[in-house]
């Protein structure tokens, strides 16, 4: 496949967004990638959109995107994996251009939540677990997480409030990011005195819903070297995606995210690379235990140890393993089919050196993980600066 | 991009299957087209499907799909284009052999209609359209495709008795179809008898919903060349989507498919061929008005002159370009996001020869199109048999 190049970013504050439909969000996002590529149009455009058709009533969602923006008549569809709508979106986008259908292609990531015309988020959230086997139990997609984080509290033998580092990285580091939801930083003894959602879960350790819709621009990287910009040209070094069992209960292993692990190693020998050669790691902090579990399943640290890298400050943008280095989840906010193209949006963002305070020296591989589901959709990005 | 050849296709009845799951009609399409190939497992899955998350409460549908069917850790993920999921995900698993991602990828479409957790069917349908500026005025799609045939006779002078000929058409070809929902021949006279839905549309102009699936694998063409079977193969000679406005008011003109222009002059240079050229024509009949306006888009005749088809007889199966050869939309059964599957295994049956009492003489380049929303998103397959 040749090689492709992220040319354009865009991305709107992820927030409660009132005045602004689905529509309007999209299309802000396209706007800004477009502007910034300097281009006028695109041949296709992939939106990773989890809950329109159950909250907004809308599907079709690719199509009126692409009216919206202008871009008429152009190729168009959406894409849901739960939470990792985003990165599939980019996933396709790549095979698209990779294969030579599409010259150029938009990867959006979009999604309205703090409205709704249907049942009530938490239960449209609740559609990413099985529908037969978890959630007719009462389940809810915190309590899901819930019954993960406790295990491994059990089996490693770690307290709660180890955790607090994953949650004040993210926070600290929202400060940064005009785009975040949430700009507080929290100290040790907020995380330890937030109210309990669903135990050993509370409040700081899961990252809030929102509004918003992030893009990036693709193009054969040949493209780019041929019309040579100043700018450092970002490239696509590994894409990967692998699942799991949709229930947790069918795996064999709960606290062990198989899928990371499979489409990380893929990602790595795509690019050539092993996990201490990345300079970033945007996880997927949706909870703070799936930091640590994405960390410990990508290979930056033994299996029950990835508490230990907050807790020694790795995590942190100046340390060894940076990761949500612009808020992740827990402060940038989860807009859920949006969140793996913002990821990818922070990634590009540090490779170019545009990272303000939170930027991490000479930052030349930065990966993304998005998640669908409780560990069932994982996709793997890995991007490259020369 | 390399050439794709389909070696596998399964396809579940369409109805009212009141027993079985989303996931285990799926299962049982994804398990006759990996039987039909000889196959024990494939890289990728694409899922076609519109409202899993409005009807059944499931979204994760990919990776859902993936591990019910034990295909687990495969790359899966679900893609949404209204009534046009279908051939949205083949195109997309096309992409992804194409850029050579994946060795091997099943095309899924697959829908649960006739019961629902959610809203009533009629109003997740409508979801198809935009929600801010049509279905807010109370319009339904079936009366939206009215306003488009209530102009169309009145721009032409036709009258709507000479739309029967598309409706006696499919209905006949169904008799032939195992997996058809209805199996009953119509005449002029029950046509024009038909209870009204919204007029001009009567029950005989419209497609019934139901439930059902249908999977195709795919695979390089070269693979197969290489391995030698005895069977004919069956290729992919051209690939191609295209968007229009979302609303229909935003059109130029409501009674031409551009989207249908668009693609199937992609596709048809892709192949190399004229419209003349194809055997057999699987157009998207969600009712009767549609056919018309698919056939003159894609090139079978004069703009305005498309009844003339059907009533000189040239859509039979044998006559000069015969569509809905088992029963299309009308007869078949419409689950949405499964029907651009369906349509494409009815043409892949033809071009083996093995579409039994409508096979289509010496059928070698078969076409397929598959329209989500009112003409919004139209994609088009042309196969070939060598």
């Amino acid at each position: 496949m040749q090689e492709i190049a992220i040319i354009g970013i865009g991305q709107t504050s992820v927030g409660e967004h009132w005045e602004q439909s689905l529509r309007q969000l999209a299309g802000d996002a396209i706007v800004a990638a477009l502007l910034d590529a300097n281009r006028g149009s695109v041949d296709g455009i992939f939106v990773g959109n989890m809950l329109s058709g159950i909250l907004n009533s809308q599907e079709s969602l690719g199509t009126l995107v692409a009216d919206w923006a202008g871009l008429r008549n152009i190729e168009a569809v959406k894409v849901e994996a739960a939470c990792g709508s985003g990165a599939a979106a980019l996933r396709l986008a790549i095979m698209a251009v990779g294969s030579g259908e599409l010259d150029s292609a938009l990867a959006l990531g979009v999604e309205k939540m703090t409205e709704t015309k249907g049942p009530e988020t938490t239960a449209a959230l609740a559609e990413a677990a099985d529908a037969d086997y978890e959630t007719p139990h009462g389940l809810s997609f915190v309590a899901l997480n819930a019954l993960v984080m406790q295990r491994y509290l059990y089996e490693f033998g770690w307290q709660h409030t180890d955790f607090a580092p994953f949650s004040i990285n993210a926070h600290a580091n929202a400060l940064n990011n005009p785009y975040a939801r949430l700009h507080e930083a929290i100290t040790l003894r907020d995380y330890q005195r937030a109210r309990m959602v669903a135990e050993p879960i509370n409040l700081l350790d899961a990252s809030p819903i929102g509004d918003g819709a992030a893009a990036v621009l693709i193009v054969p990287a040949d493209q780019i070297r041929k019309n040579g910009r100043g700018r450092p040209l970002v490239t696509i070094a590994g894409a990967a995606a692998a699942t799991d069992t949709l229930a947790i209960h069918d795996r064999r292993d709960v606290i062990w995210l198989a899928a990371a692990e499979i489409s990380a190693q893929r990602a790595y020998a795509q690019a050539g690379v092993k996990p201490r050669d990345i300079d970033i790691f945007e996880v997927h902090d949706a909870f703070s235990i799936m930091s640590a579990l994405s960390l410990e399943a990508s290979g930056f640290c033994e299996r029950g140890q990835a508490p230990r890298l907050g807790l020694d400050g790795d995590i942190l943008p100046g340390g060894r393993i940076p990761i949500c280095t612009k808020g992740g989840l827990k402060a940038r906010g989860h807009p859920v089919g949006a969140t793996g193209i913002y990821q990818i949006v922070e990634v590009v963002q540090q490779l170019r050196g545009e990272a303000g305070d939170t930027q991490v020296p000479d930052a030349r591989l930065g990966m993304a993980q998005n998640i669908g589901g409780s560990g069932a959709t994982i996709i793997t990005h890995i991007l490259r600066v020369k």
